[in-house]
């Protein structure tokens, strides 16, 4: 097993089960581990973490880290150069004679691959992500012609997180006709939802601090179709065939989705669906990301992602079309390969 | 004027009053400025920036970074070694001539003092926090007493989010009694607010980026008291006792403050109230933080700053004694330095 040092809250929750944030995590080879914080976190780190020896650093974490690091002679250490500061790695490796090798994304590499208990955990979490928009949906039913797009996400935000019960994964994307167009558009004061638009919902809820992402499109009007099997009707033929291209992309992905396979493959699977019905240049990000601890995590399913799909994965599959100033649309969940197939989490009824 | 790069959004957006989460800005001298970002902040890029040219750098900002750091053959080039990681300034920096210039906070050091319109905006910041405190103050009298902790946390953060019209300054510490001895105390789902208990709210919100930062503590059924002048009245003397110490402290820390002295003197001088009354060890924290685009801002009003005070300086004045397992006790306001003169942001009544 090889020596690192990691100090992102998921990297930290993943190795011990616990994280705040200032915390550092060593380990040296299979035997020692060390959990190293500050005095305001020492007693909810020693209830919580039973693999590694939790050391109270004061302020400075990264002195004592020094000295272990000095103590252990090790050859070699692992860290991720995205997680630390130029100036926080200076101060953690000045002078010191081991040789510190930088692995970007080490921690999401390891968490790519998920165990049965964590993909138990991130199908709850799916769970209560799709309760949040049938929360939603109800809302829209009696209260939602006449709201601004920055009421709707305010409460869209309310109904995900249910009094306080769930964490939100990310702020939600709340957009109406034109505004959908923009993959991350920003909740504007000025549009009010009026029958006959069309609203995207992409949101998601964490359980145990695993993350849930999902997409939903409706016509208002067309409220209950929220939680359906994704077929959905619009008065507009246009506006119908986009929807369905898209719905067609993403069957086809999920379709697609086998151990082995490049995740290129599941990309190229939506992407040609959407480009065979002329609209390829209006698909432009990848086709998913994979979820866990992080919203975003590894394997990314893009035109150039290397990456193998491998028992355990668990990724979202959100082909989009997205037209700029008349409307975008995009359908989103996430997969999971169990038993060597494809799992869509949280499958409705 | 010095040349300098910066990517964190409250640092680019006081360089040119628009920020996104995938831009750098670069200035050299006092006439050459450069926003990168890509396609999808182009337009309110251009829409909003008017001291800089705006760069469609596609997805690889720190390629086109280095092409124009290259041309404009710099000498030198600050950065703050906390904002870049190590990967970012090691794909920034390689192989370039130019010496980049590790300097840490430096967009926090110029932004410390605050101009008159930047006071005027944390002002209105305070009073919008202040009328969050006070809908709060409202709904705990008919609905406060069963209710969780997670769930006032719940409720306080509504409050002050006002229906999505503010954004908060951080998530709210909303405490009960004994976890109100713990500075950063997560909401807990066992305690219930009963007649008599404690209830701290640490809280704010931002108006047009700048925060706010406000901590009240009530005693339950004297709700009203939350926005008065900070008198309180508790039916347990000790309680008393260790609440008017607080009070007093502050209200010292708050007389002392003056343009040209020390920030550690009015650390001192709340500390010295705390330790006379024989609670010194259990006031375990800094006096205060400076508060702008940032929650958490320079100067640091501790006993080891080494600021010297400024007209336009903003900071909290939030001394706290935590007496462990019993209760806690933090009163806190913003305090600007206008005209020569201390003024609290924002005075009530």
């Amino acid at each position: 097993m090889n020596s690192y040092i990691v100090k992102n809250e998921n990297a930290l929750f993943y190795e011990c089960g616990f994280s705040c944030d200032n915390a550092l995590f060593l380990r040296f080879g299979a035997d020692e581990a060390y959990f190293l914080t500050d005095g305001r976190y020492i007693t909810e780190a020693k209830e919580n973490i039973k693999n590694a020896e939790i050391i109270d650093a004061k302020r400075d974490l990264i002195k004592k880290a020094r000295d272990i690091i000095k103590k252990a002679r090790l050859k070699n250490i692992l860290f991720d150069p995205l997680e630390f500061s130029v100036a926080g790695f200076g101060a953690l490796s000045k002078n010191l004679s081991v040789n510190f090798i930088a692995k970007k994304n080490f921690s999401q590499i390891k968490r790519a691959v998920k165990t049965p208990k964590e993909i138990e955990l991130i199908e709850t979490a799916a769970l209560l992500g799709q309760q949040g928009f049938e929360r939603f949906a109800a809302f829209l039913r009696e209260h939602g012609v006449g709201k601004s797009e920055r009421e709707l996400h305010y409460e869209a935000q309310n109904f995900m997180r249910h009094n306080g019960k769930n964490k939100l994964s990310f702020s939600p994307i709340c957009a109406i006709n034109e505004n959908a167009a923009k993959p991350h558009a920003a909740p504007s004061e000025n549009a009010a939802l009026k029958n006959g638009d069309l609203l995207l919902l992409d949101a998601g809820v964490k359980y145990r601090r695993y993350c849930s992402d999902r997409t939903r499109m409706i016509e208002t009007n067309e409220y209950a179709a929220f939680d359906d099997k994704k077929t959905q009707k619009f008065k507009d033929a246009f506006r119908q065939k986009i929807y369905d291209t898209v719905l067609k992309a993403q069957e086809a992905a999920i379709k697609a989705v086998k151990i082995g396979i490049k995740a290129s493959d599941i990309d190229k699977a939506a992407r040609s669906v959407i480009e065979k019905a002329g609209f390829g240049k209006y698909f432009i990000h990848s086709t998913g990301h994979g979820v866990g601890l992080d919203i975003h995590e590894l394997p990314v399913i893009s035109s150039k992602s290397c990456a193998i799909l491998e028992e355990g994965m668990v990724f979202t599959i959100e082909p989009g079309i997205y037209l700029p100033n008349k409307f975008g649309v995009r359908i989103e969940d996430m997969a999971a390969i169990v038993n060597g197939k494809v799992k869509i989490l949280h499958e409705n009824g």
